[in-house]
C-alpha cells in the first residue's frame, strides 16, 4: 500500500525550542512517513541551515520566509490584527491557499485558534470547532473534546463533538469501534444539566453508526471506560489540566521517595527498567498534539515546551489525520445523521476559551 | 485548654462496612477527642454489642433504635418520602432536635444531602449549601468546593463558597491565612464565563479579610497554588473525580511496575519504607469526609467504602468543625461582607447534583 503525499505547513518559529525542535521533529517523523512534505514558515536564514543538516529532510522541504512572529503573551485579538505576516499566520494561510493539507504550530494557543478559525472557517455542518487530544488510560489511550475552544456548549454542539471525536478515534487512534461517553457528575440518565440530558437522549436513540456508552464521570477518564470523552470546553480544559497536574504531583512524589534514603536509591536501581517502561507509557511527549477539529483544514497545536520527539508525535497525528482524511469522514458522519438531531437547537454565540 | 463537649449523631448503618467500621471509627476518634459523645442511630441489637467491646466508647455512647435503612441505590426523592424512620434520617433529626451538634453518615450521598437540606435548612445569609473536601497537594493539603451540591452557580453563589471555604480552611485545616482561587480555564482576569468574571471582580475588590489569589487552572489543584479552590458543583465534581481517577491509575501502574520482574520486586523491597511513606501521605482515608457547608448544623459524608481509620478521620473533621464553631465563623464572615456584594444577583433555582 502506497501512502498518499501529505503536505504540512510548519510554524517554524513557534514554541520554546523553535526552530531546532521543529526541524528535528520533522526529520524524525519523515522516517515514519516517507511521503510527507514540509513547508517551513519562518526565518529562512535560521531554518534552512538546520534543515540542511538532514539531507533526507532537505529533499522534501520548501520555505516561506518571514521574520515576524507571534509572541507567547500576545492576546488573540492583537495577534489577529498585528500578526498578518507572522510565521504562524503565513503557515495557516498556506492551507487556505491549497499549498498545504494541514498546519502545525507549537506557539501561542489562543492566537493559533483565533487565526485558524478566521482563515480556514468552520467546516460545513459544524457549528463550532473543538479541540481534541489523546491521553493514556488503564486500557490504553482515549481522547477527549472539547478542551477549551467553547466554554459553553448546547446539546447540538455536544452531539457534533461526539461525531467528530468518534471519527478521530477511529482514524487517528486506530480504534476499530470507538465507544463514546458524555462527561457528567453521575452515570444515571437523569443526572446533569439539561443540555447534557438532551445530548444524551439524542445520542441514545441515534441513527449513527456510533457506539454510545452513556454518561461517564471524572474517574472514568483515566480508567479508559470509553474511547471518546465528550464535554464542553470549560469542563474538558479543567479535567485535562487536573489529570496532568495530578500526574506531575505523583511523578514528583516518586522522585522524592526514590531519593530519600540509601535503600530507596538502591531500590530505584533494581526497579529502573520497570520504572523506565512505566515512564515511557505515560510520557506526555507520546500524547503531544491538540487538534482543532471542524475547520476546513487540519490544525494541530503542539505543546510549547516539547522537544523534537514530542513535536514529531504531534506531526505524526497531523499526518494521520490528513492521510486518513478525517475531515471528510466527519462530513460523512454528519451526512448520515438525521436532520432532526441537528436542527433542534439553533447554535448560540458563546465566549471562546482561547 | 479544655475542649468543649461535642455531640455527634452517627448513622450507624450507612456504608459498606457498617456498623463495624462506624463503631471502630468512633472508638479511634474518641482517643483523639476525649470530650466527644456519640449517638448511634441504627439497629441497637447489632450496634450496642459492638460498642460494648470498647469500654471507653460505651461510656460516651447513647442509642436511638431503628431497623430501617436507606439503601445505596435509593433515589433522593424516594429516600425523602419513604425513609422517615431510617437510621440516616433519624440521625439528621437528632441535630435538628438539639440532641447532637452534627451528623455523619457513610451512606447514600444524594439521600443524605436531600434529607439534610430538608430537615436542617440553609443557614441565614447562604443561598445554597456547598460540599467541601480536602485533598493532598505538593504543598500539603487544600480544599475545594462545591463538589456537586449545585451544578450551576452564579457569581453570588461563588462568592459565598469562597467565604465558606476560607472559614473552613482556617478552622478545620488550621491554615493561618488561607488563599482562595477561582477555578477557570486560564489565569488572566478576562478569561471564562461571565459569572466567573463577576465573582472574580467582587472578590478582587472585596472588603473581606480574605486573601484572594485570582483565577487558578486545573493543574493548580494538586500544585497547591491556593488553599481553597472555588468552583461550581459540576466542575468541582468532575475535577475531584478526575484527580482521584488519575491517582488510582498511577498507583495501579506502580503496582504493575514493581511486580513485573525479579529486579523490580527486589527494588520494591529496598524502597518499601520510602514508598510506604509516600502511600501514607496520599492515603485517601486521611482525606475522608465531605462536609456540607451552609446548613443549620454540621453534616459530614464519609466515603461508603472506607474502613474504621477512614471513618475516624471523617469524624475528626466533623468534631473540628463543631469544636471550632465553623458555622458561626461563616456567619461572621458573611456579616462583615458588604451588602452590595451579596445583593447584586438574585439567587436562581437550579438543578442539584445529588
Amino acid at each position: 500500500m502506497t501512502r498518499p503525499v501529505v503536505r504540512l505547513a510548519l510554524d517554524a518559529m513557534g514554541g520554546d525550542n523553535a526552530p531546532d525542535s521543529v526541524v528535528s521533529g520533522a526529520d524524525l517523523v519523515r522516517q515514519r512517513f516517507p511521503t510527507a512534505q514540509f513547508l517551513f514558515v519562518g526565518d529562512e536564514a535560521r531554518v534552512r541551515p538546520l534543515v540542511e543538516r538532514h539531507p533526507g529532510l532537505a529533499q522534501v522541504a520548501t520555505y516561506r520566509h518571514t521574520t515576524e512572529i507571534v509572541t507567547n503573551d500576545a492576546k488573540p485579538s492583537a495577534a489577529l490584527r498585528g500578526g498578518k505576516n507572522s510565521s504562524m499566520r503565513l503557515a495557516i494561510n498556506a492551507v487556505q491557499e491549497g499549498l498545504a493539507d494541514g498546519v502545525i504550530s507549537a506557539g501561542n494557543t489562543g492566537a493559533l485558534m483565533a487565526m485558524a478559525k478566521l482563515v480556514l472557517k468552520t467546516a460545513p455542518g459544524i457549528d463550532r470547532p473543538a479541540i481534541v487530544a489523546s491521553f493514556p488510560t488503564k486500557r490504553g489511550a482515549s481522547v477527549m473534546l472539547d478542551l477549551g475552544a467553547n466554554l459553553e456548549c448546547d446539546a447540538r454542539n455536544l452531539v457534533q463533538f461526539a461525531i467528530m471525536g468518534e471519527a478521530f478515534a477511529r482514524t487517528v487512534m486506530g480504534t476499530a469501534k470507538p465507544t463514546v461517553g458524555l462527561l457528567n457528575v453521575g452515570s444515571e440518565d437523569q443526572k446533569g444539566h439539561e443540555e447534557l440530558r438532551t445530548a444524551h437522549a439524542a445520542l441514545r436513540e441515534n441513527k449513527l453508526d456510533l457506539s454510545f456508552h452513556g454518561f461517564v464521570e471524572g474517574d472514568d477518564i483515566t480508567k479508559g471506560t470509553v474511547d471518546v470523552v465528550v464535554t464542553d470546553g470549560f469542563t474538558g480544559n479543567v479535567a485535562l489540566k487536573t489529570a496532568e497536574g495530578t500526574a506531575q504531583f505523583f511523578s514528583g512524589l516518586m522522585r522524592q521517595a526514590f531519593s530519600g534514603s540509601l535503600g530507596a536509591k538502591l531500590g530505584y536501581l533494581f526497579a529502573k527498567p520497570a520504572l523506565g517502561r512505566l515512564r515511557e507509557r505515560i510520557d506526555p511527549r507520546r500524547y503531544n498534539g491538540a487538534m482543532l477539529l471542524g475547520l476546513n483544514g487540519i490544525v494541530v497545536k503542539s505543546h510549547g515546551g516539547t522537544d523534537a520527539f514530542g513535536f514529531s508525535n504531534a506531526l505524526g497525528a497531523a499526518i494521520e489525520m490528513i492521510a486518513n482524511d478525517v475531515a471528510t469522514k466527519i462530513q460523512d458522519e454528519l451526512q448520515r445523521l438525521g436532520s432532526d438531531l441537528l436542527d433542534t437547537t439553533p447554535p448560540k454565540p458563546k465566549t471562546a476559551a482561547v
